[in-house]
């Protein structure tokens, strides 16, 4: 018996062309050429996808599961993705709703729990802010970094637009920001951490995580979707003692739902917490969508951002509970001289949201 | 002065607003922050986004040019993909429509008129097929090949569901299928290339490429929005005598016009053919995109595929002209046992189309 997995799609179409529809999907995202002429029995029975259900959603769309043998895939996360949604993506009908990965295919990271043990942050939330803008040179960010590790934040990351450019080198700005946000923390005893983004091909993605290892990182951030999921998962493996935070960079181009992409497939892909765009913000992900991929994540850290102001701490916490680090970034940069204090009522306005709402 | 290059977004919005959007487009694409606490004036004029243009195109729709700084890109195609689109594939009002290269960004690569050289085919457009269905042993995969090579066909391509399952691991399945083709070849005399499909991380893709290239193999797939745009640059400048053709996998065509992503983005990264699906076919890509597509896409050679009849190749090149491969899969497959003579057919339709009609 082969072994299959359960991938759901939504389809635009009519309920008398549905059925059609959905078969000519499965044949697609497996053998993609014409049954009849196959002459294996085993290929029609074990390789070719199969519609196992078709549930009229209203509106004209239909949720289409179809069972994917386990075999196309092999071990590769980028073979996963192919097979997923490789030449259907190229069809404006359909959306990739949903799949149960694999267990062979998911790899595992302490996630939530993983840093509360390291940051000493037992029960509330987290938090964090982005160093910006990319045109400042090393010792700029250095200099904001050591501003916001005063103000007590949980985590520093890089923008996700900090690369290896010019005007910021990885290999001179990583080594600077490392130390400043040291210098910061130990002023607050707060176990700041600073997540470096690791951009490039596989070997300057290990070159660039050893710098940051070298100085005693152990958070890093990598976007998938443009590092590609075979590298990344090259990546986490390499280096399983780092939790990796997934940026969302390039998840809306392919049509598949953010519930799964960032919610189950970055964290199948080793990594410890996913940064996302939370409802009400700058993006237009609604709730129902954030709580599915927050949920789906777990025990990955569901990190909400994009557009976070100061006075949502309260009503972000109620909804996305504490396992959460929320991501504050020009909010905070606005305050401009008084980053440090703006800092400071963030991290103070997590803590007291913890004591007096929830007695812990 | 700041180098910078013209990026054109599409976006859905009205009149009084779009102003507006397409400045935050520009931040977003650049700063990602507020302006207001940027304090360097080299940033705010060198670094942060310029909006150079919007045209109304109608129904809701306007075009936005956006100068990007040129700085922030750095040298990794990976990088550029993140400027040109990262965050802002998040929002699902603007598709990425086209945009000017960098020039240092871009690599070359021989394309059509170097595959015009190796095979020895001054004039006429080049005939395809592909290997499938994926879950056939390498010698049947194998066999399959020998058979297209001897009807005459020009190319003979992995399917790209084939990476590195247990039933045709790659190192297997690739020596014996380029031992079949060049069995067939020699019965023919055309000097039939097999292409085989790379796949997984830039290790692995950097392994596979040695295996196909010990195998004499010169021409090689691979999928960009799967593997990752730096690693596939990192590919095509390790081996720079392999012309790779470029597979659309995971294109997802709605929100990256393909007149850019595999017209113009593909070819940068060094491939030398771009495979995409055809008007008319099993997808639904308009004629004016295929043509622009085409053209942008030049000197790398156009493969239209996806569905293409055999009785369909004189429209077809005159269409898309000679400097393409016609890539039939499906419709060659369905001959069964008599695949080679639907093989020489098709080489023929195109053999004679450049005789009868143009004389050459």
């Amino acid at each position: 018996m082969t072994e299959r997995f359960t991938v759901t799609y939504h389809v635009r179409g009519d309920a008398a062309s549905i059925e059609a529809r959905a078969q000519a999907i499965a044949v697609e995202q497996s053998v993609e050429m014409p049954l009849a002429a196959i002459d294996e029995p085993a290929i029609l029975s074990e390789i070719v996808g199969k519609v196992e259900a078709i549930n009229d959603l209203g509106n004209g769309t239909f949720s289409v599961r179809i069972g994917l043998a386990l075999a196309t895939v092999g071990d590769d996360p980028g073979q996963l993705l192919n097979m997923l949604f490789g030449n259907t993506s190229l069809h404006d009908d359909v959306i990739l709703r949903d799949a149960v990965i694999p267990e062979r295919l998911r790899a595992h990271s302490g996630g939530a729990p993983e840093l509360r043990r390291r940051l000493g942050v037992p029960r509330r939330a987290f938090t964090g802010s982005a160093l910006k803008p990319q045109g400042l040179a090393p010792d700029r960010l250095a200099d904001l970094a050591e501003r916001f590790a005063r103000g007590g934040l949980d985590f520093i990351k890089d923008d996700h637009g900090l690369a290896d450019q010019a005007y910021s080198p990885f290999a001179t700005r990583v080594p600077l920001i490392a130390e400043a946000v040291a210098r910061g923390a130990r002023s607050t005893g707060v176990a700041t951490r600073y997540i470096p983004s690791l951009t490039g091909d596989l070997d300057q993605l290990r070159a660039q995580a050893t710098i940051a290892r070298n100085c005693g990182l152990d958070c890093m951030m990598v976007a998938p979707m443009v590092t590609g999921f075979s590298s990344v998962r090259a990546l986490t493996r390499a280096f399983p003692e780092v939790v990796f935070f997934a940026h969302p960079s390039m998840g809306g181009a392919a049509r598949i739902a953010p519930e799964l992409l960032i919610g189950r497939l970055f964290p199948a892909l080793g990594c410890g917490a996913v940064i996302f765009p939370t409802y009400g913000g700058r993006f237009g992900y609604s709730p129902a969508t954030c709580r599915e991929l927050a949920t789906n994540a777990r025990p990955a850290l569901a990190v909400p951002a994009g557009g976070i102001a100061l006075d949502r701490v309260s009503e972000l916490l109620d909804f996305y509970g504490s396992d959460t680090m929320l991501l504050i970034g020009g909010s905070l940069l606005l305050a401009r001289d008084r980053v440090t204090e703006a800092s400071a009522a963030f991290a103070d306005a997590v803590m007291r949201y913890g004591v007096s709402e929830h007695g812990c």
